[in-house]
């Protein structure tokens, strides 16, 4: 089969580091094309040392393009760009006839209004988000497959989504749904490091963000409601974790009158058995960032908490990798017709 | 006024070495006497140069007594020892005729089968129990002043009680209360560290420990029960943060229907200003760990979701200060007629 | 004795906020005056929650000043400036009268041209610097006492040269003397976080920087040189830990033909009887940084590798403390006529 | 080809869980056999979450074999055992007709006296000891080819005698070498972890440790005295560095009178690129363990002081990679006809 041809706007960040790592290793794919403002003209081995890989390590970071005609021909390009970059260069890039994915959140909000809310941009493109495909992947399989535009979730919604999922049956949505949730530095904020994120700042602390109002807000809302089927309330709190990689939320729902323990532990290991990247845990102390560091897995388990009428749901994933360019991979290989597992499986 | 002579049993683990760094400033106590099984026959300056201090450093830690007899003539006795060393000692030193800050969890619960639910102990000194005043110094001024034996609190029901107990007005307790705890290793586990404390298990990592059944649940449940004259139901997770010292509590609770977000923020800004050490803070991501650090103070702050129905609560202290010596100080102060902030104000 | 009026130019950055936390314990200083271009207007309490000490958290910041007369009248004023604002405005305080204390490298080099080579600044107030009194404690106290202008030493000088100082009559100065030093982060730059002071760039990190030419490297020499007699070559290469505060100085030096590990010891332990804040360990591995972090003590031990001829020397300082703010306020003990550990001793 | 079988004893360590990694991507490599007490009969999906990946994850934990018939039919066994456990086994592997890589200390020092002193165990094996291969891959390649027992180097020693070696011809030998190492946890102590590793003893934290008398010094000398063709005097001091992964070395040596910054690049330049692990970067502050984490290359630069007649280099590597698992892979692939870098090129 002939590899896949990919290009990376905006690979110089966090994100986009993680997908120069996984494409040195992918089988299908060759990274033809990345571009990072800061480091247009160096080889990816000469910035990124620790990524240094045969297959990878020659490609010259590109200057970022000022038309599309720049850039080369590709099978598909991912941007891990700001939210304006992507709002600027998807449509013209699907226009074009690229398969796209976005990584960042400018496509991910249906509705143009909470979008414009909680990202503070206008939506200059409501036709191409009508159409753009939201990439949680275990959810949305075959709609990604056949998808030009395929809206990356972000981090956050990644990692309480997908264990909020499994449990769905057996949740009173009626009640709100409270996701609290912890980052490393690198879920939290980019490269380009603000004073917040100095490691004088950072080290031996811990805080809460955004407490008010997170962007991630109207992403959960948005697929609870899709798949409970009514309008559900959520209470979002992100916390700022003195560590670099990984999500860790503890989430706290309302159980239906008639679910169980048995029920719960069910529904959870169903859910698991099907799906290759879920790992149910029976003990929610298991649940822990250094398991799922560096891998595509999401590990998740639960406190059936029947006395008082809860579910608590403690879930893990590695932000950079299944909250990011891990489930990118596993969607470009839907997409692309690879085993969705390619490339991404076992220590990326 | 003469010196109140003190001493500390157990005082070479975190909490004992946080006494006596308070005591090496504190006007009005003199430290005369500090047992250690490890160290006996070594001077604080010796064990702990970082605390080497004129009024302290020369001090020759003694053997853990034997018996009673073995202990000095002194006013007061702080006890930074196990459970059930402290469940042992402290009968015996009422006996004596010492006044006795206990800072382990053995005379904490009220209820003895509780106690033994969770602690795995059987209460041996139900009627000392009995007796006993919880020390959480903002509620229990008066009885702690007259107090032969105060118990004094657990880092985590110090961090989430103080706050709740400022909103307990607008809370419905009919509701189950969250508290969703985030502490540092200090907070977690002493001194002889296990292996779930060490380095490589602790760095860049995070995750939930004991979910199902923490021994701190009896304790926040017995004082939601007395402020909020209800039968209170609580899902109380800690988790492990990479760090040393500081506990964050994220609480949620439902609102009365008639709280608002003024309410709230009257009953915050009043109680804060009746209280030295709790500081009410307008915005919940100003509430960190770094802020309360090395201080006795309690920075609170909420964020209050009228559309949900909810109120979210950010609360941090220092556990090992405001969440044990210092709160144990602030005790010590009224005991013995002092002014409460005496030797625990500022950073410390 | 009336209190002495200090101020304080650049009272926000790391150091800034050292001299606040030692002044609100200081009883015979009163700190008057803090300026901070960041923070006019705001409290130290709100700015710096756990600095919050009766003394001192009313004290508003004011605007760094534009002209002399809007500095308010003091005893003294230290200035925790960049080294070229310290240059503009030490000459100016000088001429108004004040004693200054200046923690900037702008008044240790005695050579202008070395200055201007390793700091890029033109000394524009040559014979300011003539008068300025190197603030090395231990070492100039007669000096230092009668001073107008105090040079406050650097962090990694004072480190390393105190255990140099105890040793110095057994080193074969005709030989190169390494000094391998590590700082944690706020010995290696500002507040003002550069990108390689994020904490994705430092945690699990570790790196040399300025192995070529660190501006501390003539200030160095110039004191070798001065108690050693002769002109000494230095290799000094600083490295960055991934931690906040401390420096480890690990030197090497030739030792003299007739030095035996007897004498070694015994110079060692002689200077360390001598000096409150040196202390002297047998154990070079005991010697570290948790032990000095908070207090303004200088640990050190050495091993005589006789087999080799050599001399290694650990030292440990907090370098926000002895390394900057703690010396400083020596020396303003001595200027002043306080015992010269007053406000300093033991934890602050 | 037929792939080669291997097995690991003591697989449950640091070492043996980066060989379990490695082997999960090797292409020629089946991992039949890996061994631990404490782990027997969990998979290694069970215990190691962050390596499940579909060619190791199934495979069980068996318990240390008791007689040397427990151990199945193999190409090659690895030991990342103690010291005192590869004494006793790697004899008896080799009876049995096993190839063996040792990664303990036990086969390192032809001196069995020396060991005797280092190490406090006596050498039962001396026949055995004389005809190990010291797995040095770089300077030692045919040998280790050919070789029955490799004895793997140790990590500080990998980390300082590559680039020492890379300029060997410059340096004069007669006066001692200086190496000044840094190194992570992992590097300095195992799994089963003492406090002397626990989180509160190592955060925040920095000292030297076994200044007197570090087991990797006869392993430094022997190998110096070696390609010196002379007897070399070393001064070796370890430090523990707040962080997991990664050992920087800075040496110190005497510059032969001939030798030039020109001559220092030439040969630096020249031995790095005949070795592919070797990268030689022109300015000693980009030599960070950031770049070599993770993956198996050296990285070194050099200073070249000639107004002092000395030469700092600068070194880092990985301890687990290159410093054991991933040069015991080189030496494996070298033993059985793989290409050298086979499954530990890139990022492992």
């Amino acid at each position: 089969m002939k590899a896949v041809r990919v290009g990376i706007l905006g690979a110089g960040g966090f994100t986009g580091q993680e997908l120069i790592r996984i494409f040195a290793r992918h089988p299908q794919v060759k990274l033809c094309y990345a571009t990072s403002s800061d480091y247009a003209g160096k080889t990816i081995a000469e910035i990124f040392p620790a990524l240094a890989s045969p297959k990878t390590e020659a490609l010259i970071f590109s200057a970022h393009p000022q038309e599309i005609s720049d850039i080369p021909e590709l099978d598909a390009v991912l941007l891990a760009t700001p939210d304006d970059v992507s709002l600027k260069w998807v449509p013209q890039l699907l226009a074009a006839g690229y398969r796209v994915i976005d990584l960042s959140g400018a496509f991910r909000i249906k509705d143009p209004l909470l979008f414009q809310e909680f990202y503070g941009l206008t939506h200059n493109a409501p036709e191409v988000l009508a159409e753009s495909v939201y990439g949680l992947t275990e959810l949305y399989r075959e709609k990604i497959a056949q998808a030009h535009l395929v809206a990356n979730p972000g981090c956050y919604p990644t990692a309480a989504l997908l264990p909020l999922y499994a449990y769905h049956e057996l949740i009173d949505f009626s009640q709100p749904v409270i996701i609290d949730a912890k980052s490393g530095t690198s879920g939290a904020g980019g490269r380009r490091e603000k004073d917040s994120l100095g490691y004088s700042t950072v080290y031996e602390n811990f805080r809460a963000y955004k407490t008010a109002k997170h962007q991630h807000t109207p992403e959960l809302m948005q697929e609870l409601n899709r798949f409970s089927g009514q309008s559900v309330r959520v209470r979002f709190t992100p916390h700022l974790l003195p560590l670099y990689r990984g999500i860790l939320c503890t989430s706290y729902a309302r159980l239906k009158a008639d679910a169980t323990t048995a029920l719960c532990h069910a529904v959870a290991a169903d859910f698991a058995n099907r799906e290759h990247f879920l790992r149910y845990r029976q003990d929610p102390d298991r649940v822990e960032l250094r398991a799922v560091q560096h891998t595509n897995f999401c590990d998740f388990a639960h406190w059936c908490d029947e006395k008082n009428g809860l579910i608590e749901i403690v879930s893990a994933i590695d932000n950079l990798m299944k909250g990011a360019a891990g489930q990118a991979v596993q969607n470009l290989n839907l997409m692309f017709g690879f085993p969705e597992a390619m490339g991404v499986n076992g220590v990326v």
